[in-house]
């Protein structure tokens, strides 16, 4: 390809300062070194983690930086020691990366992989410890290790899912973040099995995959929760069966999913990010056996609590990040069962706009109506 | 039996009062009514929900009642319908019933059972909702459905396990609660496998059995933490393998724990009952998979806390009651694994006094030195 080894000039969508709108610049992408992809961009979606971060209420966030974390393109160049991708590949950035070789990889209890999260974490690359994002020279930091919101990328090597070139990118961007996460949720973390009541907290993106994913285990009761009243409507066609608004009720909502329930329910998921949500999640959980998952981020320095009798009375409190989902071995899988229509994708995707539009689609995120808005990358 | 169908007037330990001394009394034991069983208590130990109901801070606590439910004895005589337990038979009282016909106990998930709970919850049989117990005239509640602080106690039939008569009472008792919650908070709640590295907070009996039960487990490394560190010469023989004292150390004791074990502990265990200590024990367990579990019990309106992000990044947060030993199902199973030496229970008993001397063992409940003081029921 002509642009391999090459600076390639591209447009990407710059938060210089936290809380003031993105801006759609001209940036300089590096070539990927050793061990490391550059990613033509297609699509990309937006998440309240890359609002959270533009916010400026995550203490760890770094500007100037190019956000964004649940998108789908296509490999254009590798750097030397890259086996499992090349030029043409159809992949799905991962902020999860996958090494296969690390503690965490090889422990066979989790998704999460330590292998450049020191580099991630603080918006640079492993291999120098520098970022490839720069504008007039002035470099910008990464995100997540992904780092979306731009026509190109460059992203670690472990980081990188290789899907089916017959998936159509526009739709399994989403398999990057939300959708996955609720439905590994499910799956993975509470492992919720046939016949089972379920409460999902917050019929977002993240609730309704959890939903659905509860549906497909065959739960028998999937209470949805939401502030929203409106939302119900939708949460129907994800596996929702009853809907409760807390501000129907003046007791607590833990109190009124347990009297619902005979007890309380067998599993409970937070998909909001609220800390008092997740204290009421934990304790609509029936006694003895009862699992609640956190899904939601809460704000920095935020904290959960409850009274410690809740668990020696046998309710388990865990939380999930991705879904538990290993990013390269199973984000392909997951875009087979979309082809396979086994899981849902397009439903979730209620705006489209081009990457030119990402300070509307921002916007959006707020508004009741918009699950996940998808961005146009190339038709700025 | 000459006692059968009769009122007993025997001795017992009453708490006629909180926080002032137990005294003994001559007590009336009524017969057993339909589904009753009545015990001669020959053995009972003291353990620190007993001091922690008598010293008041337990709001549910009811006065006066008579204490103790780590015991065991010989059936006295049965009530109407009582099957599975005879005159003679050699038993341990159990605070957590076992029914096999509840949804708790039909599920498979739990040990908590909820057939007689209304009752033993506030000091009385299911039956009449009164108590067996009296003293000239003047009822007596019972306490945690077992009442073992007494020469005769009366229990409800799914509270009773029926042991191998060649077991000696007067070590076997101890299997009524302590020993069976340590083993169990390892073998059944965190299922503790091979090669394990384990931290156990607090070095008292039930930490002790902690120990013991990952050690059998094939814990790699148990690592014991307590305040006193005199507890850690005992301590070794109960399979402990390093020992900190957080006194020690200026920095908080998870910190010290993760740079011990490259980033935390597999499993943890809070044997303490301190809510501080319980967010210590989660924090100290490793990113991914890091399971902690709550054995000791908090004082009523503490609360526990942490932020969620331990628990999104892949820690469990769980707690155990009796181990999550089924009793009537399991205790039998305990007291044979100690009669084939599998499992210690002589070295949990540090003093043997009579139940005329209760006040004396109350005492030395907080006494570093004492681990389970035995009280023999009928040297009065
Ligand atoms: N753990 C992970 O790996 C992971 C991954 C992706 C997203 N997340 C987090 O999941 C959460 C949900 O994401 P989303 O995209 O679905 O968000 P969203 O904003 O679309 O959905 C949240 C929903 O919660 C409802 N809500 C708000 N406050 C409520 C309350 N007090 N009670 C009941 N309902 C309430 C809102 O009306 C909304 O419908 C966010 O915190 C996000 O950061 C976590
Ligand atoms: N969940 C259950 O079913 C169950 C059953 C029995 C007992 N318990 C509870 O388990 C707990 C332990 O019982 P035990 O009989 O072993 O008690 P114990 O008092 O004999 O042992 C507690 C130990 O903790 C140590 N300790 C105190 N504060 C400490 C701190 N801040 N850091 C480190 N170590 C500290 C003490 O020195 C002592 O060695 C109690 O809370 C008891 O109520 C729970
Ligand atoms: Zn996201
Ligand atoms: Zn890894
Ligand atoms: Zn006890
Ligand atoms: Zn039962």
């Amino acid at each position: 390809m002509a642009t391999q080894g090459q600076v390639i000039t591209c447009k990407a969508a710059v938060a210089w300062e936290p809380n003031k709108p993105l801006v759609i610049e001209d940036v300089q992408v590096a070539p990927p070194q050793a061990g490391e992809v550059r990613i033509k961009i297609l699509f990309t979606a937006l998440c309240h983690t890359d609002a959270y971060t533009w916010s400026g209420k995550d203490p760890e966030g770094l500007f100037p930086c190019i956000l964004g974390h649940e998108a789908a393109g296509i490999v254009e160049s590798v750097g030397e020691g890259v086996t499992e991708v090349q030029p043409g590949d159809h992949v799905i950035p991962c902020y999860q990366a996958e090494c296969r070789e690390c503690k965490f990889c090889k422990s066979g209890k989790t998704n999460l992989c330590g292998k450049v999260r020191s580099a991630t974490g603080v918006g640079v690359m492993m291999n120098d410890r520098k970022s490839r994002f720069s504008v007039n020279g002035k470099s910008i930091y990464h995100f997540m290790g992904t780092s979306t919101f731009s026509q190109y990328t460059v992203v670690h090597d472990v980081s990188v899912a290789k899907i089916d070139p017959k998936a159509p990118l526009e739709k399994v961007c989403l398999l990057g973040c939300g959708v996955p996460t609720g439905l590994g949720a499910v799956w993975n973390t509470a492992k919720v099995e046939p016949g089972s009541t379920v409460a999902v907290f917050g019929l977002g993106t993240v609730g309704l995959a959890v939903a659905e994913g509860a549906k497909a285990a065959g739960a028998s009761r999937i209470i949805g929760i939401d502030i929203d009243s409106n939302k119900f409507e939708r949460a129907k066609n994800f596996g929702v069966t009853e809907f409760v608004n807390p501000k129907d009720h003046k007791k607590p909502i833990q109190q009124i999913i347990v009297d619902l329930t005979d007890g309380g329910v067998d599993y409970s998921f937070e998909c909001i990010g609220n800390v008092l949500v997740m204290r009421a999640a934990l304790e609509c959980c029936h006694k003895g056996w009862g699992t609640s998952v956190i899904v939601g981020v809460a704000a920095s320095g935020q904290e959960i609590s409850t009274r410690p009798f809740q668990l020696v009375t046998g309710r388990v409190w865990k939380g999930t990040a991705f879904g538990g989902f290993k990013s390269r071995s199973q984000v392909p899988w997951l875009v087979e069962k979309y082809l396979k229509k086994e899981i849902k994708v397009d439903e979730y995707i209620t705006h489209n706009l081009t990457l030119q539009e990402i300070n509307k689609a921002f916007d959006l995120l707020h508004e009741g109506g918009c699950l996940r808005c998808v961005l146009a990358a190339h038709e700025v």
